[in-house]
């Protein structure tokens, strides 16, 4: 793990101790982000730290330090823990206060509680050429998904419950209608047309997302957002997810039924493809 | 606060370290329970510590102490710090693990992290007397409210939605029909019956709450757990909030609206009276 970024310091990691009175600790009043690391190089930085930033300010949290200075750390950190592949988590929290629902007082000084941390992680390269296997369960979270906040117990419930089934995701769906994945977006593919749920307060709005809505208009893949239900997702010539470390992962089993041929899907495989191409584009990559 | 329980130890505050990998830091992987003091006695402690269990099961974390040995530290710890009239605020978190959502493998031996701490807590004598003011807003939580876990952030927001119009507590309905408070209970009064969501899912079974219907039955006050709606809540000829710090308190004002004739009722103040000689019989007050 190497060292930590604490507040605007970067410190040993036996330096960084949180207080059991830490917001985040005690109702997960924080925010966070993960940022992928290709070659040493931090892929769509600037669109996590900005969205690290509407998160807070949705929750009306005070992050007290600038975009510019958290990308200063970031990138420090990424150099000085010698990331080659991997990722860097961040969160903030609103600090350490006296326990009461309500936001600790101006008055009290209470300051926010910056962490982030570096881990080296592999592209699962195998699963992006084989699939994956995903499971459908019920979308039980709150009615504000477009936060990444740190309330992710029904995430890590849903999560756990693919992993129980032996699979790889969890795909959640609201009265029927398909959200997004515990930890991922959720995409069909119907007649050569992408389908995604709305970005709306149901879903994440996800930076991989986000670069794949680019690359399909680029592209002349028609990109269409709109609810579709569980039947569209049984009955999809392709399914895939995408998120900062899965990118691009095509499902090929869902529940106990094969997706299409049970291989990953044409437009699937281009998307990989495109996707693979910008993060060389822009992490420069050697191929 | 004096001294904090950590693990299955008691040790000072200085000595205790929250990791910042904790499940319940990054995720709000845990559950946690308040009990109330009163003359140094804790009040409806089994039923706390039984409902803690309860929640930990419905997350599949297993706490690794019995509620035998939780209740020796917890009644050790409010010795030592000479807690009069205060609280107890325990959690329970499903450990310190390399970040992922699903849980942390059997074999990683990751141990689940128990901390409590206690708080000297005045009664809201004078709130009790005079009653408080409310907002109603929208119930954006989860769909596992029966599980007193530590996502929290709806309620925060909730709470201070309320504490920004200078109320006491945030009334939550979802799609119309009431549910309960931030952070308590909710009942509202109609020709003499006692009405009260039922206690599903969709909130928390508030141990005041138990005492409660414990209390009517005893008392013959007709006691309803069945779906009433905003109207039914501005219609009301009493509503008053339940929790283990709140007691039984009235509201005599909603959002901009007056209940009743703008005191507490008749009702709620037969029950604030049945509560309170129910704490001086179990904690044996002289009054």
């Amino acid at each position: 793990m190497g060292k930590i970024i604490f507040g605007d310091q970067i410190l040993e990691r036996s330096d960084v101790h949180i207080d059991l009175e830490d917001r985040g600790y005690q109702f997960g009043d924080g925010v966070y982000e993960v940022i992928r690391v290709y070659s040493g190089k931090l892929f769509t930085m600037k669109e996590h730290i900005e969205r690290l930033f509407q998160s807070a300010q949705k929750i009306k949290l005070d992050i007290s330090m600038s975009p510019e200075k958290i990308q200063e750390l970031t990138e420090e950190l990424v150099k000085e823990n010698r990331v080659d592949f991997g990722s860097i988590y961040m969160q903030i929290t609103r600090g350490a206060a006296p326990r009461t629902h309500m936001f600790p007082k101006p008055e009290s000084n209470t300051k926010a509680v910056f962490t982030a941390y570096t881990n080296e992680v592999p592209r699962p390269v195998s699963l992006f050429e084989k699939g994956v296997a995903a499971i459908t369960t019920e979308d039980i979270r709150w009615l504000r998904c477009d936060i990444k906040s740190l309330n992710l117990l029904p995430n890590v419930l849903a999560k756990q419950e693919a992993t129980d089934y032996d699979c790889f995701e969890a795909i959640l769906h609201r009265n029927g209608i398909v959200t997004e994945g515990s930890s991922s977006n959720a995409y069909i593919v119907k007649n050569g047309e992408v389908i995604t749920h709305p970005a709306d307060r149901l879903i994440l709005n996800g930076i991989t997302r986000q670069v794949l809505v680019e690359l399909c208009k680029a592209n002349g893949i028609p990109f269409v957002e709109k609810e579709f239900d569980l039947r569209d997702l049984k009955d999809a010539d392709e399914v895939f997810i995408s998120s900062t470390t899965s990118e691009v992962m095509p499902v090929i089993k869902l529940d106990v039924e094969t997706v299409g041929d049970g291989t990953p899907g044409k437009i699937t495989r281009k998307l990989q493809a495109l996707f693979e191409a910008r993060i060389n584009q822009d992490t420069k990559v050697e191929i």
